[in-house]
This record gives structure tokens, C-alpha cells and sequence, in this order.
């Protein structure tokens, strides 16, 4: 049984984290926090808690943070990075949600998020907490950045392509969509539901934060140099990512669904459906999954990757948990077993 | 370990059972039936439930039924009916989710369902399976007649104020909204997404046959006779049921939360909020809990009980496991611990 | 041609208001005001209007508002009531589709929108725009007010039976459901997509504003005294309103069909639909009608009513054209003949 | 004024035909067909249009229909190709929303559509009704090809860029999206709102039919060969579509904004936004307008083009009225000026 702490807890990536702990045998959840509900039950804002989890968020208190053997950030980018080196010295772990440590160089980190980094040297040491990239390296960590949504389902779906150097790293495309989840629990006219409802559209074409991080994954495997298009649409639903991937083949005919299938044959979240399936974010809805599928359409040359996700899920508290797991020798898929939610 | 079977696996309340059962530690599922689909894997189907289920639907067949100690029917009105005495007199127990068993009078149930009964003398021993209601009763049923999603709902929701004798029953008032997985999986036209979706309205105006089950519920609370109407509407979402109710208290200013707080304190699925809520249907999205708050505006002298339900859960799949555990003895919460999935 | 103004054009009922104007070949549209936009071109907010309208957002100027023949307002409640003397006194006709002229009792408006009202005196002169109830006192107005969303619904479904008192005004019952436009274009967590999208609640269960709106409406029918419970809730669609109205006969068995019928058979936006439908919102989406159908279930001797506007439109901005189009002697439809987007 | 006919009128774009028409100054509808439907009145089905369209279903009727100046065909593929040889020898003209003679190729059709082509000889004669590409051929034709909705939203986004030779015809990729109305009005699982509803995916990967019909509008600016990959996507929502456009620059830096908008410029129905801009599908709801916006996303030699249009008006019925515009001699725009609707 481990003590596990989480700051900031009035997100979804939050709500969704708790939902999941509740039924983690080996965890002991002993603070929630939250500047602006401090003294507010938990429950009292997400109902579907209410009897399940009697915990009321606090202020967030160093002191009893560091307490913990383990720390979820579940807060907006720029907050951890203050918190964390103060929490890591005093012998906690860390998994952040958020992207304070999800890229390894710190002037891109300060590019794409427009501010100073406060602990550049810790972006060294943070894994990066995809496990399917990065398993050995997150049993050892005491800081993970856990992925984000988008580049989970895009790197899950390029990996084997680019691993066995069938393609073309100098032009892929990655055209993504997400539910309104992904946007957060704010007060924002723009994703209110009149506004987002029954409509469809691309947003951050000039380009996206997600970029540098899927770069970053997916250079390694491309020695003459990566370019990705990278653009995210916003999809009139709640949850759920889907990724269309395209890239040209060097060679048109490589077996590509038995590539697929050897190389997630081993992770127990990723799921190679069989040629011709069509995955729906559906069928991950509420659980830990990626569901993959690969075809060359009229064995043109062109090979089409489908990835779908949960993004609050595996794309957001579902991998964290699983990170978790990793991190302090639990089964792999503790809290993870649930059926997805279809219909 | 008990062996269940499923009859009529490729509806929604059937993908239900099967989502929440392979989740159950005392449940050995030997066979699911579907004369449409026999021979294919249920994974194929229902994508969900890949790595979780290795079993392929089958035609019916009775021998392999009756060596079930349980059978679920989650097929159309009219089908259970047929098998249902064979498979008791082989000591099979079975739990009906459609509406065969649902009402004590025979007369009653051929003019709503529209065909003779096959069985009308079990419709006698058949326990009408709401655990609030008859739990006890239950424990020791072989045939459970599994409720209506409405009834469900409406019935929770007077059942306190009738039990006390606070409202007239001359004249009630059920403003009922469903999902539309309430309609079930089958072609038509009627419930297509560009038919139903971003609209709202009612149906069945003119008399449901979820008035008689409701009736027959809350009758044996009013001596003077009970009036009900109740009127469904179809709401552009996938699960859930609201329920307003509507009734005249026969006096201002009782504890009307206190009511309802005591009758449902030792029951695991009905949570009552406290006094000024408003339940979400997203609250119990997934789960079996039916969530309840209770008001009397402006002190006026009628009472207003919005109750919600999942209606694939508690309004089906899952208050027939309620039932199973109850039958076989199990923890009542066995494989319904599962907290909703909120957003 | 008249010249006509919008003070608070940001919202949806302003914008809606634009929709409908850009097509109304009597108006010549010079000003519409916001002050947070002030200076933006309003193709740039409504992307729907680019290529038909050719205005910019200006600061509210009393100076430019007064030269207007007409002047709506869509503001908040509380902003009107400020600026509509002046421009009164100097000539301008207005309606306002807030709230600030509804009620005729200044008490009651101040207690039930929390705020003294700025000038009470007009309160009196004020003609609440329904057409159907008060045509030529809207005729002849110098101020309208363009009556809320749930009050067009539900006080149309009860007109004909509480005129012809056919039933008892002692125990009406008006459950009704709404889009989630109906609370406005505004920075809010409770109606984010993520929040209200696969949900449905009731919602001001304890009192809603709209409830003294109603009540003014049908109170001069109700001799004995009118009571009234309402409850409002929201629909996980953008737009429509449907209403579901109970109550009791005096005796059963009227033409109830024929009373409605010949009630409204000279409106122009009243329809009322053959015996057994149901009204669906869709079927009046972007238009200005008003869809009826009444039902006594079961000669029970409870009527239902089912009543479906689009809260936009007939619910505000259509029902503002029409009373500018009776204000200025204009075809009472002008503006007002497209059909509903269906689906 | 002319006479029209419509075959096939129980669908989406027979309905959107209907909606459009009954505000067209210039025609008189005297006949729409539909066997199964025949004797039933029109607004009995589509609610929306009651009061505005007194007509009943007729069984298909050579002699009726071969009186009338134009037959639109809105039937299911595969049914006009056997019809349209005598209407046009009897003299009215014809336009076709379906597939029937949108390929040049019969080979290449049947390969697609799986049929033999009754009437191999027309495809010939019959004009792609695309205005933006052929307007003045439209305006002599007697049998006019209604384009898909997929290709108008494409073939608009890709023209200018291959008309000017800018882009590596080589390898283009169009990721499209579109609401299920695009899936017809027809009883199939697939398609029901708790199936399609709260998910996206992808569908058809490996082959749609719309393929070879854009490919068949871009070949011509290819002249070294033209390899597009075309994967179409399921959004949860009713109206609408939106292709992300990917190709590559020959070099990067041109002025791409100016291109398109001098190649739209006098387009009545192309609108090109805003560099920055992210077109959104509600933007065209209900309205006949492609809305376009085009970047160069960090300057790194791919373009990508966004492109909405709503599927059923500048998609299928909306575009088929513009060409009878243009084939009678109207203004281009009559009935077609209506304001999407927004939110």
C-alpha cells in the first residue's frame, strides 16, 4: 500500500485519476488539492463519487505532499516544474500530468509554452512515461512526464513503421481529432456546448504543442531528419482521440499488420486489430487501451495507421496510473481492467 | 462459481451483462446465444470486449442451457416465454430482462404486449425483481421478472411518498426522458442519429407499456385507487433515464429528505442528495446506482422527485446482476462497484 | 425602410436577431453595439454572416441608438431598463428580448431578478409581445417585451384550455426541456460541451425565473387562483425547447383537438398537429413556429400538451421580428417565411 | 417559372431539395415520387415543411414527369441511369444528385458502383456539375451530374493549387470528415445514434467511391500522374463537412492566401477566410457556401487547406439548385441566399 497525493484535482485529467485510484487495491489516497475548493468534498463537485471516496480538497501543503510516496500534478503547464524539485528532494515521486517535463530541451520547452522553465536541469532526468517506448526507464523513475494525449495515440501509431524503416520519415502527416475533454474544465466561451456541439473544424494548424513532443519520440528512428504535419481537429463528443497517419512506404507489399501485431504482441494496453477494422474511440471509451489498425489502400504506396485512445485515459490518468504501477513493482494493469463504455 | 448463460447476446442490454460479468469473480459464462450471429466471436461485435471474452455466439440450445445454474434472457418481448419452463423444470434459474414476466395479470399483459401469453400460470411465481422492493423475495426466486428502465425510475422515485401516505395517488405525474439505447439495437429508421439527435420529444403519449408495470408497483400503496400518467420523451444521448415526478402532498412542510434519507439509508444503489440538488444522468453513467433528491418548490404543496438512473444499469443489465448476486447469495455489489464515468 | 438598432449584439439572441434581419427587405440595420467588441467587424465573431453584413460593433451611443426607428435590446437582464426612457423621450420605439419589461408588478420583478427595477412607471405601459395574446396593444406600442423562452412554450400549450376553462388552473403541471443556447453565449463550467454534452438534468427546481412569467400570462384566466409548478431542464441539443403540459379536466372527453385548432387557426406561427403526434423541436429549428398537440391519455381525464418552439427564434428573436413587423404595419411574416433546417 | 419533378423524396437531399424549393420564386413543383410513400402527404413525413408544401408522394410516373422542364433525381445510385434516356428524349432536362453519371469512365463506374451502367453512351454528354469548374458547360446542358459531397468539399480545396502547378501532384492526402446525414435516411444499425453517436472513425480505408470521382476532377492539372489518398471519417453530428488538405510546395514561401482568393473571387458560394483562420462546419449549416482557409504551417513546405461545406446543401441539394440556375438562366443565387444557421 502506497500514499499517493494528487494537486490539483478539479480537472478532468483529476476527476479521471480518482475514479481510477478508488479501485486500486494498493494505493492510499491522502490528499487532494485545490487552491480554489479547498474545504469542498470531492464528492460535492463530481457526484459520481459520492459514496465511494470521502476526501475533501486542501490547499496544496508541501509538508503533507512530501509525506506521500507518490505525487500526481494534474495541474495546468507551469505549475509542477515549481513544486516538484522541493517534493523529489524530500523522497516523493512524481507523475506530471501536465508537460512541464515532457521535452528534453529546454529552449523548445520555452518556445512552445511561453515562459521560463524554473528546474531545466530536471528535464534531463524525467522518463518520458510512454511504456511502450520506455518501460525499464519508468520502473527506475523518481520523475516521469506522462505523455500527452495526442502524441500517445500518434507516436503508438508510427513506432512500428519507423522502428523497422519502412517509411519515409521526411513526410508524414498526422491528421488527429480529439473530444472536448481535451480542452479542459474552463470557463471558456469556446467550448461551450452551443459552440462546439454539431460542428467540426481543424484548430492550431500553424501548429501545435503536441508537435515537438511526437517529434522528439520519433526522431530517434529517422536519421536523415523528421517532418510531421501535425493537425488536430475538435470533435462535437466528450472523450476520445482519434489519429489518421499516413506516410509513404519505401516499398509497396511489406507485411504490415504482422509488424504490428510482433511488436505490440507483448503491451497489455495496445491492441492490433485484424486488416480491414475500422477502430472507434468507442471501444476504448473509459479504459486504458489503444486500439491500432494498418492498411496500403489499393496498395498504393501509402500506408494508413488508425489509432484510437481515450484521451483522458490512456492519454491522460489511465497511462499515469499505469506509470504508477510500473514505478513501484505493482501488476502492470491494476485499476486498468475496466470494459470500455459502449455504447 | 456459478454457470451463467446468456440468451440473446447482440442487443445493447446483452453487450451490458456481458461488460459487467467478465468483471464478476464467481460467474463462469458458458454460453451466449444469437440465432443471427452464431458462429462469430462476440469480440468481433462488440470491439470492447477484445481480449476480454473468448467465446463465440451460438444458436439456442436448450441442453446446453439447462446445465446453467442461471440463465439471463435479454432477447425481444415474447421469447423467453417459450423456453422458460423448460429450462426451470431442468433447474436452470432464470432472469428475464424483457417484459415477459413483468405483470401478475395475464389479461393485463396481452393487451399491452399484443400475443397471448405462453405461460401465464409463472407469471404468479415470478418475482418481480427490484431489490428496493423484494429483495427477500428474490433471494429465493427461480424466475426473476428483471424491471423496466422507467419503471425503474418512477418507481424509486414515488415509492417513499406513497409508503407514508403523504400524496394523493388519484393523481401522479411521470415526466420520463430516456437515452436512446433505450430503443435497442435494430435497424430502424426511426432512431437513427440524424433522425433523433439534436432534437427532443415525446412519444407514446397516448399510453406506454411501462404504465401498467409502474401501476402495478405503486398500487399497493394507495387504497383509493391510483391515477398515473405517465408520459416518455426521447432525449439526444446514448444512456440514461431523468424522471420527474410530480404529486400533490396531502399536507405543506413535512421532512420530505429526512423520507427519503431513511428509506433508502441501507440500500448499496439508490444514494439520496441532499435537498436542493439536481441529478445528472451522467452521475450514474455506467453504474448501477439510481441517485434521488426530493423538493417541494416554494413550498406550494407538491412534491417534485427527479430520480435518475442508467438505464442499461440499474434500468437493466446491471440490476440483473443486483438480482443474480442476491439468488446466488453473492455480495450484492459483486461486479457493480464500478464508478460511473463522469465526464 | 425603417432604421433599426441592436444594443448587445454578442449573444445568440443578438446574433440570431442579425440572421433574421439581413433578410428583411423594410429594415435598414445602422448600429449594433458591445461594448467588450467594439470595433470588430462582426463577420469576424459570426462567421455565418461573412459576405451579408457589413457592420462593425460599436460602443453603445445614445446619439446613433435615438436616430433608430426601432431599437432591440439583447442584453442582460438589468441592462435595458437603463437606456429605454431616454430613448423613448426622443422618439425611438423598442423591444426588448431581456427581462426587464416582463412582469407588470415591480415587486415581484425585483424580488425574483434581485435588483430595483430602474424604471417602474414603464412597467405598466409595457406590452408583453405575444402576439397570439396581446396582437393589437403590440400594434400600437411604444415598448415591447419580447417574452422569455419557457413563457411562448408553456403559455401557448395552456391558452386554449385555461380560456375556455376546461380545466382546473388549481394544479397545472409544465415540465419542460430546453437547448442548452437558452443560457446564453458566456464563459461558464456548467455549460461547457463536456459538462452538459450525454446528460440530462432538471435544473431550478426550487423556482425559475420564467415561473411569475407564466403565471402572469394565465392568471386571468384562472378565477379561483392559478397554480403552477414548473420545471425547467436541460437537453444535450443547442437549440429547442419542447414543453409537456398536464392538467386536469373538468370532464373528460372534449374536442380538444378542435378547441386548439380553431383557437389558433388564424396564427400565422401556431400549428397545431393532427391528434396522436409529437411534436419534435427539429421540426420548427431556425423557424418561427410554434408546433402543438394535445392529448388526453387513456380518457383519464388528464390532458398533456406538448409544445415545441426554437428557443432562439420564437422564443426570442423571431418573435421580436414579428413584433417589429406588427409595430410597423409590415406582412406579419417578413423575414419569418424560411423552414425549418430539418435534419 | 418552371415545372419540376423530384424522384426519390424521402431522403436527406430529397427533403433539403423540398426546403430549398418552396422558397424559389421561380419554380412550380408538380410532382415528387416515392413508391414506397406514394398517396402519403409530404408534410405528413417531414414536419418541417407543413404549411409550406401541399403535395402528396406519387408513384414514379414517366408521363407526369417527362412534362416537367427538370427532373431531379434523388434516389439511391443506380436507379436515374435507368429512367433519365427517355425523360431526356422526351424532352426535359435532368438533374441527377446521385452517382449515375458523375464518372466519364463507364469501366472504371461499374467497377466502383458494382452494376452495369444502363446507359454507358450519356455519361459522355452529361455535365459534372460542379459551377466553380464548369459553369458555362451547366448552362447548356441537358443532363447534369451532381457531384458528391466529398468531392465539392475536396476537389474546391485541392483546384487552385494544382491549377497553378504548385503543388507534387504525386502525393496529395485528403483526410475527410463528415455528420451521418451523408449516410442517407435508411434503417441500418450502423448508423443509429447509439452506434454512431459520442465516437469517431474512420471508415472505408481501404477504397470510397468518391475516389476516382475527385481524382477525375484533379487529373487534368497533373500531367505527370496524379496519386491521391482519400480517407473519409464518421463525426457524431448530423450536418456538415470538413477535408484537411496535406501536398507538398514545390517551394515553399508563395502567397498562398492571394491565390485562392483571386481564384474564388467572383464565386458566389467559395469564400476564402482569413490567413489563421479554422473554418468551422456550422459556419455553412443550412447555407450553400464552401468556406476555405489555406497555410503553410511553420514554413515548412506543406500546405494545408481546410475545407467545410454542409453536405446536404452545397454538398447534394443546394449545388444541384445552383445548377438549375444556371441551367434556366437565373440568377445563380436565387432560393440559395439563406444565413447558415449559427449556433
Amino acid at each position: 500500500m502506497i500514499r499517493v497525493g494528487i494537486v490539483g484535482g478539479t480537472g478532468y485529467t483529476g476527476s479521471e485519476l480518482l475514479r481510477l485510484l478508488v479501485g486500486h487495491s494498493q494505493v492510499s489516497l491522502v490528499a487532494i488539492t485545490s487552491r480554489a475548493e479547498a474545504g469542498t468534498s470531492v464528492a460535492d463537485i463530481f457526484a459520481h463519487l459520492r459514496g465511494r471516496l470521502d476526501l475533501r480538497f486542501t490547499e496544496p501543503d508541501l509538508s503533507l505532499l512530501s509525506e506521500c510516496d507518490l505525487v500526481f500534478f494534474a495541474t495546468p503547464n507551469g505549475t509542477a516544474m515549481k513544486l516538484v524539485p522541493d517534493l523529489l528532494e524530500q523522497g516523493a515521486r512524481v507523475i506530471d500530468l501536465a508537460a512541464d517535463f515532457r521535452l528534453k530541451d529546454s529552449a523548445q520547452w520555452e518556445h512552445w509554452y511561453g515562459m521560463p522553465h524554473a528546474c531545466p536541469d530536471l528535464l534531463r532526468e524525467a522518463v518520458y512515461g510512454l511504456p511502450e517506448l520506455n518501460r525499464d526507464a519508468i520502473r527506475a523513475a523518481r520523475l516521469v512526464a506522462n505523455p500527452g494525449c495526442y502524441p500517445t495515440a500518434v507516436t503508438l501509431g508510427f513506432l512500428p513503421l519507423l522502428e523497422a524503416g519502412l517509411v519515409d520519415p521526411g513526410w508524414l502527416v498526422a491528421d488527429a481529432k480529439s473530444g472536448v475533454s481535451g480542452a479542459g474544465r474552463k470557463a471558456s466561451v469556446g467550448i461551450l456546448m452551443a459552440e462546439v456541439g454539431e460542428s467540426f473544424k481543424a484548430y492550431a494548424v500553424s501548429g501545435h504543442r503536441h508537435l515537438p513532443e511526437i517529434s522528439q519520440n520519433l526522431v530517434p528512428f529517422a536519421k536523415d531528419g523528421l517532418q510531421l504535419t501535425f493537425v488536430p481537429h475538435l470533435v462535437p463528443m466528450i472523450r476520445g482521440i482519434e489519429a489518421t497517419l499516413y506516410a509513404r512506404l519505401d516499398r509497396s507489399g511489406s507485411d504490415l499488420q504482422t509488424l504490428f501485431e510482433e511488436r505490440y504482441a507483448a503491451e497489455p494496453f495496445v491492441d492490433v486489430l485484424p486488416t480491414g477494422s475500422h477502430p472507434e474511440t468507442r471501444s476504448v471509451r473509459g479504459s486504458n487501451h489503444c486500439r491500432i489498425a494498418v492498411n496500403e489502400p489499393l496498395n498504393r504506396g501509402t500506408v494508413v495507421v488508425q489509432s484510437v485512445i481515450d484521451n483522458l485515459v490512456k492519454g491522460a490518468a489511465g497511462q499515469a496510473v499505469q506509470n504508477m504501477n510500473l514505478m513501484f513493482g505493482f501488476d502492470e494493469s491494476v485499476a486498468l481492467e475496466g470494459v470500455a463504455l459502449l455504447p
